[in-house]
């Protein structure tokens, strides 16, 4: 998959962070905190630049969260994103308290003589605007369309509004719950426009559909060239959807100077917790940037052969386990302190 | 992705269930129970069975294993897939013990002039046989090669053999843990040969890499008609790899007949644990075979809008919820009571 060719898009900036135009794909999230909440949102954030988050966007319904998301963006001095619904004060207000992106929802935001002054705003103060569309808030002039050409001319009617007033930092997202018609939609999207597009499956769900669902919908296309920017979307701690959007962009390739953790699937002849030595060092090195690979073998009998590409690994025995070190057995320790000593033997190779 | 054309695969039976030919896609796993540990086995084939797995595999690595599998079979009535590493007298005892297909990995089971006895042995009992063979452990004379190349021969050189004895129900599997090697691999032996595939990326790892690398993996194959049973790996409770491997074939468009569960993301609007009740109704409904909707959303001021095409959801609110049913709204209830009469409904559309 080292032949994914990028579809061309014009470069968007949202703060210092680039969008498009042959940048590197950014991952973001949303904080499922609320916004005037403001050290638990600030807490929420540092977890998430922990694991790798490029770009995090904050809820503002209401003048409350408009201020608290000043105070945010203040503290923690990082470029972030307001999400506006419903009304188009809540979009100066984010601005006025330092928004580096507004996303608006054009399904919810159908008085669009308000763009106007809005994008004028925008253009002056060269923040982009998202124009995110979901099959699930469609406006209703569309609910009668199939979805794909809904999603699809909801967001360029919109986005059109935003250009006529000069402005050219546009961004699109078009999501549907449907992994088909995500991928179809944004197929025809990006075949009929240059702008950046954020991709992602709506309301994927938990964490196992929501993965299942973001890997193919936002896996498909992004090996056809299309994505910008990604948000896996799960009903579950927000840290898992950096972990998860990171993972695809490995997967595919296209992240290269990443940790590749290999875990075994367990059976009858695994001997210790595969699993959560597995958990642990994937959290560990989320956001390192060296391209190695890890594995955590279930039993010494395979897993010393099946270690051989590692860089480092663990092959798990019943009193005894083994350490792996360039593919090689480096160490036989008792098992209760294996992962203790690995630790080690990692927190070396990360230096 | 309702237009795949599937790829022409000979048809293979294990017991009752029938693998290629058309047949349809089946999911697999493998218990991570000790073998010999007969009852605590049965149990995790109940807890697979109740969320739909289709063929189940057990490890088989000495005596006492394949006379507990002979139990395991005679009280389950199941046709049961013996996992054979290094050692041809455990492929015969698996037999003697009334295994329905044998696995055998080429790359640990180097003899292969014992493999004619036991070809003949299968093919005269119909029994069929998986060549799994992993990108870990493959045979010393492959490591030269490129990993592509490696497998796909190495598969079909052992198929071959037992192709010569006169047997005919042959099932291929060829696993790396890099996704991309797994696809290429699986395209070149899908080009060569008519063999059923079984298709999986191995050692997938933790729930999330190992849902994002087996959903990209599979899930890529699967849209080019490729593969005819899956295994999901996965580093933890067997049960997920099942559901995985059905969430896999639903979002492709495979599997038609199933519930599907939409969860919002969550943010600061969330007013009930929408991930909690989505799990819930996941577990409850997995082997549920009616093309159901059903949207759990964290507010009732998008959920209800978003809910619109489903068959059931809940739009949580502080106080009061809403159930709806058939995209409207049903019932304003307390929202410490919307679960448990939400699940009357749901009881009511699964009869």
């Amino acid at each position: 998959m080292s032949d994914i060719i990028r579809r061309k898009t014009r470069l968007v900036s949202v703060g210092d962070i680039k969008i498009g135009g042959g940048s590197p794909i950014t991952v973001q999230s949303m904080l499922n905190t609320k916004t005037v909440d403001v050290d638990g949102s600030i807490k929420q954030i540092e977890k998430l630049r922990a694991v790798g988050c490029d770009l995090i966007r904050l809820a503002v319904p209401d003048e409350n969260s408009a201020h608290a998301f000043g105070e945010i963006a203040k503290r923690t001095g990082l470029p972030l994103i307001a999400d506006i619904h419903y009304n188009y004060k809540l979009a100066h207000l984010a601005l006025d308290n330092g928004a580096k992106k507004i996303r608006m929802n054009p399904g919810n935001m159908q008085d669009f003589a308000q763009i106007k002054p809005l994008a004028d705003r925008m253009r002056d103060l060269g923040v982009p605007v998202r124009v995110g569309v979901n099959g699930g808030s469609l406006d209703d002039r569309f609910k009668g369309m199939n979805e794909v050409d809904a999603l699809v001319e909801s967001a360029l009617e919109c986005a059109n509004i935003f250009e006529s007033a000069g402005m050219r930092d546009i961004v699109i997202a078009i999501k549907s719950s449907n992994t088909d018609i995500n991928i179809r939609a944004n197929e025809k999207l990006a075949s009929m426009c240059d702008y950046p597009l954020h991709i992602g499956v709506t309301e994927a769900g938990t964490l196992r559909t929501g993965l299942v669902k973001s890997s193919i919908g936002i896996g498909t296309l992004l090996r056809e060239g299309i994505g910008d920017t990604i948000r896996v979307s799960l009903s579950t701690d927000v840290v898992e959807e950096v972990l998860a959007g990171k993972k695809i962009l490995q997967t595919l390739g296209i992240r290269k100077n990443a940790v590749e953790v290999v875990a075994c699937p367990t059976c009858a002849r695994t001997e210790i917790d595969v699993e959560e030595f597995a958990n642990r060092v994937e959290l560990l090195t989320a956001n390192v940037e060296k391209p190695l690979t890890i594995s955590i073998l279930g039993c010494p009998l395979n897993g010393i052969g099946e270690g051989e590409n590692s860089d480092l690994g663990i092959a798990g025995g019943k009193e005894k386990s083994v350490i792996l070190k360039d593919g090689k057995i480096f160490k036989t320790v008792p098992s209760s302190e294996v992962f203790e000593e690995f630790k080690k033997l990692l927190d070396e190779k990360l230096v």
